[in-house]
Parts: C-alpha cells; sequence; structure tokens
C-alpha cells in the first residue's frame, strides 16, 4: 500500500479530478457504498483508505488524513474512497427490456437525479436514461442520494429524438395529465425542476399527472417519481419482475 | 422606510438570530414565498428589502447589498426577506380533524421535514406534528423545502404519549409492515433517515409498507411519504377534501 501527502500527486489529483469532473472516471466514497461496489464485482482504479481508519477490501493507497478530508469539501468525511471507471449503461439494451424506462429532462439537481435512481431501483425499472440539461446521474451528491442505486440501475445518456424514435410509447410527468395506467413497454419523462419536459418531449409524449388538493402548486421531482414509478410498479411492473 | 448597513445593528441581528434559532421569529426568503405570506394574511414583523431590488409589499426595512447577502450563506440570494412571529399550529385542532394526521419521529433532515410539509398540504392531510428529535418545519432550509406550504399547513410540536393518549389509530412506515389502506381518523409517523421511528411508537403503531424490488433496501423518507400520502389520498382522502 502506497502512502500519499501531497496533493500535487498524480493520483491524490486524479482523484480530485473525478470528484469534480465524472467523465471517465467516478468516486464512490464511503465504507458501504465501496463494498458493495465490490461486491458487485466492480473492478477499483484505487482503493484509498484515509490514515488511521479501518480500510475495506484491499487498498492500494492510504492518503493521509489532512490530503483526505481536503476531498470531502462540505461533505461529512468518510474513511474510503473508491475510483472506479464510469459505467457506461447499454442504451440499447435499456430501451429492449421491457420494463418501464425512466429519462431525465433537464432534472438539474444531482440529489433529485439520485434519489430517482434510487426509485428505479426499488420500482424495478429497465433503468434511467439522462437526456441534456440534466445533472449526471455520476456526480458524488447523485450517487450519495442514490444510496447505492447508480451500481445496479443502467444509465445512459441520449436524446430526445433517440427516445422518441425508439417507438416506445412515451408519457412525461405534467401537472395537466390523467392518472391512467401506464402501458408495458413505455418511457416515462420527468422534466426540469422548473420548467418541466422540453417543448420536443411534450409534443411526442402523453401527459400523466397526480391527483392532488389545491393547497400546492406542484410537487417536487423526485416526489412526483416515487408517486408515479411505486403505482406504475403496484399495477404490474411486480409481474414484469419475475 | 429605514436603511441598514451595519451588522451591529439589532434589527439586523434580530433577522440573523431567526434564521438561526426560528424560536419565537421565522424569516421567510423570496418574493415569491413573501407574497405568499402576505396574501394569506400573515403580518410581517419586517419587510425587508435588498438595496436595488424590487420590493414586495411595503418594506420597512432595507439593507445594504453586502449585509443583506450575508444573511444567505451558501443560499442564492433572494431580493426579499419577512420576518414573522413563528406560527403555533393548535396541537388540538389537528388531532381532532378527521383527515390524516402526519407525525415526524426524528426525520433530522429539514429538507426532508420541508418536502413532507410540502406532501402534506399536496394530500390535504390535518398538519404535521414533530415528535422530539426532528428538525424544525420553521428552520429556513425547511421552508425553502415546503415550497411555501409552511404558510398553510398547521404545524405543532408534541410528545409520542400525546400522539398515543390521543386514540387515533397510529400507523408507522415500516419495509415491514402492510400495505393496506389506513383508516379514518388515523395518524401516519414517518420515522429516523436510519434508525426509524422510536420503539415508544413502533409499540403503539401498526406498520405500514411500501412495496418494491429487492434492488434497494429502502426508500428516502421523504419518498416514502410521498408514495403513502398519495396512496391514502388516492383511497378516500380526496372525499374529506370536499
Amino acid at each position: 500500500m502506497k502512502s500519499i501527502s501531497s496533493r500535487q500527486n498524480s493520483w491524490f489529483k486524479r482523484v480530485r479530478d473525478a470528484i469534480r469532473d465524472h467523465e471517465d472516471e467516478i468516486v464512490v466514497e464511503g465504507p458501504k457504498p465501496v463494498a458493495d461496489a465490490l461486491a458487485l464485482g466492480w473492478k477499483p482504479v484505487m482503493l484509498i483508505q484515509r490514515a488511521g481508519d479501518d480500510a475495506i477490501g484491499e487498498p492500494s493507497f492510504q492518503f493521509t488524513s489532512e490530503i483526505f478530508d481536503s476531498l470531502a469539501e462540505t461533505r461529512s468525511p468518510q474513511n474510503v474512497i473508491g475510483l472506479f471507471a464510469r459505467p457506461t449503461g447499454d442504451l440499447g439494451a435499456i430501451l429492449m427490456d421491457p420494463r418501464l424506462v425512466v429519462a431525465l429532462d433537464g432534472v438539474q439537481d444531482p440529489g433529485n437525479v439520485g434519489t430517482i435512481v434510487r426509485l428505479a431501483a426499488a420500482f424495478n425499472c429497465a433503468g434511467v436514461v439522462l437526456l441534456p440539461g440534466s445533472a449526471d446521474a455520476f456526480a458524488p451528491k447523485a450517487i450519495r442520494a442514490s444510496a447505492g442505486a447508480v451500481l445496479n440501475v443502467p444509465i445512459a445518456k441520449t436524446t430526445a429524438r433517440v427516445l422518441i424514435e425508439s417507438g416506445r410509447t412515451m408519457y412525461a410527468a405534467d401537472a395537466r395529465g390523467s392518472d391512467a395506467a401506464l402501458k408495458k413497454n413505455s418511457i416515462l419523462v420527468f422534466g426540469n425542476e422548473g420548467a418541466g419536459v422540453s417543448d420536443e418531449i411534450r409534443r411526442a409524449a402523453k401527459p400523466v399527472a397526480i391527483r392532488m388538493s389545491e393547497r400546492v402548486e406542484s410537487l417536487n421531482v423526485a416526489a412526483a417519481a416515487a408517486i408515479l414509478l411505486s403505482r406504475n410498479y403496484g399495477q404490474g411492473g411486480r409481474k414484469a419482475a419475475g
């Protein structure tokens, strides 16, 4: 195990860049999420232990507490970090899967994106596709909000046009819709926290709504996802789950 | 309108203290929430405008942008702040209301508390009662997460014993429960993000669960509240709404 104490070290910089950019490599923080990733067969690029803390797996690096904690920024420091290659969800496989596909169209808050990934796992969806303008599901805040669900939900990026041309029935969460059941083999799109889905999606999708009182104007997008994905699971998604 | 530029000013300190403590006075930030509060007849102790920005209502004070923004800490600065007396929800009235009562037992994150207050409004609940260990619904983060719903949901603090002695049927969100419909005149308790409800509540309450796949171990408490409150509303709460 190699011990690192300098912020100028190239391995340290690589972890710091993955936290910021999460393009080719992503960072999983904390004992449970890292242990879960290893149990699922993920191969770490680096497994980093905070000096003085308990190890998970077989760490390849030890960072001094000072530089380890400097990675944590405003977050509560964890005692282990795993650096992994960014998983690439297979968009074709997601769109061939008969289970509901969740699409995020400009969902900007990584906490909302991660929460919806967790819900997609809870209610056994095929995967989550990110349209332009959505926060990345592999941003550290999204990974944390997913409570590890990013590890077992296929996630891919694509465009509205590709979804429309897939031929699957498309629904969009929209206060003006009906609350009818979703068809099999469909896509459910959640839009931006303020503006909803894009015009391109709105024209192609059937609006689905959540009945509620007039005491509020809208729901948080993650709350809407919880309700619609749970409802769909109760209405037959369970059967598809085998 | 009085103009204030010093952090030593007693009015400035009073606002700063209300943001931190929200015991006797609370702070509502931003044009829409403040306008909503005024429209609902709330009488502000102070209405504060950021110098150079548009006013809402008839501000009694103008803070220089420098001291105004210093109140915002990590939050995006808003251009108006209202200081109000903390509303005191009438616990007796909440417990006499036939609609579902939501109780929070150690829900620690103010964002979750605020989101659940918003859901209680959306699904027309009687009110929200806070048990010891829960974050305050009038913390600035909770007010923001409620999207203004704290303005029209009765909120009161109490203890588990008082709820138990109220004689209303009590349910607790719990992964080991059934997903049967809730009885009228009941209380639904949501517990701590990690540990769930306290032993005292667990002994007194019937567990209610959300059916989900085995791909996750649990749901976020606000997601669980979204699903259970929406389901209850669909199963008859609507009628109670008139």
